[in-house]
This record gives structure tokens, sequence and C-alpha cells, in this order.
């Protein structure tokens, strides 16, 4: 009988999966890295004990990090992604035609290399288009010399260890600073029902550096309560603002994601609209 | 310490919470009825082992089962509720300043035992407006001789035990028996992510049963996999044809659901679209 692989969140909750074997397991200078083989999510890459992604339901969270940025932006032909160290962002992003250079930023080599193993559907790490950089996301942001993003992208970990610094106002700064004027900036804004706390601290931040912040939600049946949610900011933003023929181009491609989806993603739940109208 | 209450899903995957009392534990003639009171969902009703429903979280499935219905259907007066042994949909009906009879039909008085005991908010169980009949629902929808209904939930358990034959065309018919000719059906139709072919199966019963069937979607943090799936079937229901008077008289008590909510949980994911399609 294979073991439990279980993720416990706060000591509160835990959520168990069956592993067949054990396929990485390194320690980075910032985190633990593995890989497990799953009987039902397929392959998992865990961070720390957390579950990142798994081939199995990768498509629900990369699909909603990418696509509403990328079809609400003026253009989307220049991106920066800051994380994203499984590949699964950097692939959705790769699927708009429009794009011509990506950007990534990732700070964890052996995410990368247990991803390029292990998981190796889920990136397209040969595109000529993209430049994968090793190094600190915050860093890039605040002292890169580059033209302007038309999307930048975060696609990090929970506000601890490395991640940390990838939630606040420094970093929502130099993420301003890295955008075109038009730009469109798409994080993922972690669980509004298991940590309502966090998901409103970063709405209020981003309010504080963006004139406009949008918050969506979707489902992501490997993390905690499967219900999640991400954010669009920028300085002229606006979700209705979809580019038909951007959209019609990547809807093939998707499992969950379409123009009807990302209609209804942007209605906010009762009891956040009150929270976030205080 | 705690212990653990996991929920195994097919020995594949596990949801534990720490649970700190058993209050109530008894076996009915058709099945296991617990309440166990949990450090992060509250007090949660488990039937068989499965998690139900929560005081924490219980919101979002109640107001996703019962309000698209009862705001699309031409009248809401006359409700019938079968299943529902926890109270919380006969509660959200009854919040319809509309509604002039509730029929609630649950086979099981364990279950209504239970929930009246230990999870007193949840139920509106004194509401004159309410005839709560324990009662064998399938044989009354085929067998009753009372008015047609406005609106009829089925608000019933995973298709195994005393659930079993409320999925099915069998029992469907019998629904549109007890309708009103323009009456609205709404039912919980099971996780499209974990089962798709049981989703696929009950969208197709239906369509064999209703002329028109619309599948919407919503979180539901306590099941597996956290998003979930509700249908709303009738001869004519549309679910864009929403009473704006009824929909702002139960906003204000709602936590979850709204009218900007309604319009965005009919969108299709595109792989559902592309298998309904077929």
């Amino acid at each position: 009988m294979a073991d439990w692989y279980d993720e416990v969140y706060q000591d509160q909750e835990r959520y168990g999966l069956r592993f067949t074997q054990r396929l990485y397991d390194q320690q980075s200078p910032y985190q633990r890295v593995e890989v497990i083989d799953t009987t039902s999510m397929g392959r998992v890459l865990v961070i720390d004990g957390v579950f990142m992604t798994s081939e199995r339901d990768e498509h629900f969270y990369h699909e909603l990090t990418v696509h509403p940025a990328m079809v609400t932006a003026p253009r989307a032909r220049r991106v920066l992604i800051v994380g994203g160290g499984d590949g699964g962002t950097t692939r959705r992003v790769l699927q708009h035609p429009s794009v011509e250079q990506v950007v990534m930023v990732e700070i964890d080599a052996l995410v990368v290399e247990a991803s390029k193993a292990h998981l190796p559907g889920l990136g397209s790490w040969d595109d000529p288009r993209l430049e994968l950089r090793i190094g600190d996301g915050i860093a890039y942001v605040r002292e890169a010399e580059v033209d302007p993003f038309d999307v930048v992208i975060l696609d990090g970990t929970d506000p601890v260890g490395p991640g940390e610094g990838l939630f606040g106002r420094d970093f929502y700064r130099g993420v301003r600073r890295m955008l075109a004027d038009d730009g469109v900036f798409a994080l993922q804004s972690e669980s509004p029902f298991l940590d309502r706390q966090l998901f409103l601290d970063i709405q209020r931040a981003l309010a504080d550096v963006f004139p406009r912040v949008h918050p969506y939600f979707g489902p992501a049946p490997l993390y905690s309560a499967g219900v999640w949610s991400w954010t669009l900011a920028g300085a002229e933003v606006d979700p209705a603002a979809v580019d038909d023929a951007r959209a019609a181009a990547v809807e093939p491609s998707c499992r969950y994601w379409n123009r009807d989806i990302n209609r209804g993603i942007f209605a906010l739940p009762s009891d956040l609209r009150r929270e976030l109208a205080r």
C-alpha cells in the first residue's frame, strides 16, 4: 500500500495524497523541493511540505494566473514572470502568439531542475522567446534597466520563506516601475476563505500602489479549501475589456478558462464586497 | 492534542480535520450520523464518514443550492425540498418573503435530530410555513397528490446508500410531475473535477426529462476538491431571467451569493463545454 503524503495547514486541517514514489528530494538554499508521484493527482511538486502544482490540476491555476491579464492588457508582447519555476505559467504565456519576449526570474534553480526532469509536460523551456534568469525577482524589479513590460505576472509561493518579500508595497512599487504605463500586473493572492486577512492585506497594499485593483476567484483543487484568488492591478486595467482575438487564439488550448469564465470570475462574494467597501 | 477525523476518498485522497469532541454518533436504519466539533470548521455533520456540512462553510453550499432557483423561477411561493436534513437549505428558502409553504421530505429522522440538537444555527425549524415530513422523497415525488410546486430542491447525499435513487431518470420524472409547468428544479450535481463521469451522467439524465438544463459551479471548501456543481432544470428555466426584487430581498443575508455571482456561475469550463457538446 502506498503511503500518505499530508499537507498540514496550521495543525488544523490536512490534505493527504497517496504517493507511490518520491522522484526528487533536495534541499536548496531556500527550501525543500520534492516531486512525488501520486495515485490521484499524478506527479506533484511539493515545496516545504506544501503542494504547489500537480499534473492533474495544474491547468486551473496556470490558466487563471495567465490568461485574464494577457487578454486585458492593451498589448501582450513583452512579459515578465517572477517565480513560476515549475514552468506552467511560462507555457501559458508562450501560447499567446502576440508574445515576443518572456523574462522569467526564478530564485531557486532546484525548482526548475526538478520540474524539467520530473514534470516535463508543464513547461515550454525550449521556446526561443524565453529568457530564464535564476535570481532574485525582488532585486530585479527594483534595479533592472530594461524596456517596460506589457504584463508582469507574480507566480510565487505563500508569504513565508523566499516568498515573503513578494507580498507588500515595496515589491508592488518595483512591479509598477517595470510595467508600461497601461500595463497589467497579475498575481495569485491567496485563499480568501482560509486566510481572509492575508487576502485583504494584499488588496489594500495593491490599492496603495495601483489605481485599479480587481480580484478574481477560481478553483484550485490541490490547494487548501479548493477556492483561490488572483488579482489584476494596473493604472487602467479593466477586466471587461477583453481582446477577443487574443482570447480566441488560446481558448482551444484551455481546459478551464474561456471568455465566459473570464466574465464570471471577477464577481465579488458578498462578504468580501462588504469588507472591501469599508 | 485533538485527534484527526479524515474523510477518505476512494483510498486515494484524504481530508482531515482536528476535532475536539464527538457530539453525536448514532446509526440510523440508513447511515451513520455524527456531529464532531473541529478547530477549523466549527461543528461538522458527518454521514457515513463523509463531511456533509459545517458551521464555517455551510453558507457556500446552501446559498448556491437555494438562491439561483428561487430567483429564476417565475413564482417562488410553494417549495419542495427533498433531503436537506441539516436544515440549511430550508432556512435559505424561508428567507424569501415570497414563500408561503415549504414541504421538506427527509428520509432520516436522525439527521434532523442531530442537526436540531448540535447545529441549531443552520435550520429555521420553527417557521410556521415549514411542513417537515420524515419519509421517502422518492416515493413522495412518485405518489403524492398535492398542488404543484414552484421550486423543487434536491439536497441529497452522494449516490450511494439512501441517496442512490435520487440520481436518475425515474426520480427526475417524479420531480417534473410535482413541478408547475414553468417551475424550476435545483439539485447538487457532484464534483465535476473529481468524478466527471458522474457529473456528465447527471446532466444527460436531466436532459432526457427536462427541456432546459443549466449546470453551475461554485466553492464548497468542505468537499473534496473544493469546487462543486449544481444544476437548474425545467421546461423553461433561463438563468439570466433573475427576479431583481426577490434577489434584493435575500442578498443582505448572504455571505457568498449575490446577483453578480449568479451571473458568473453558469459559465461552463472549457473541457465540460466540449464534453457536453458531444
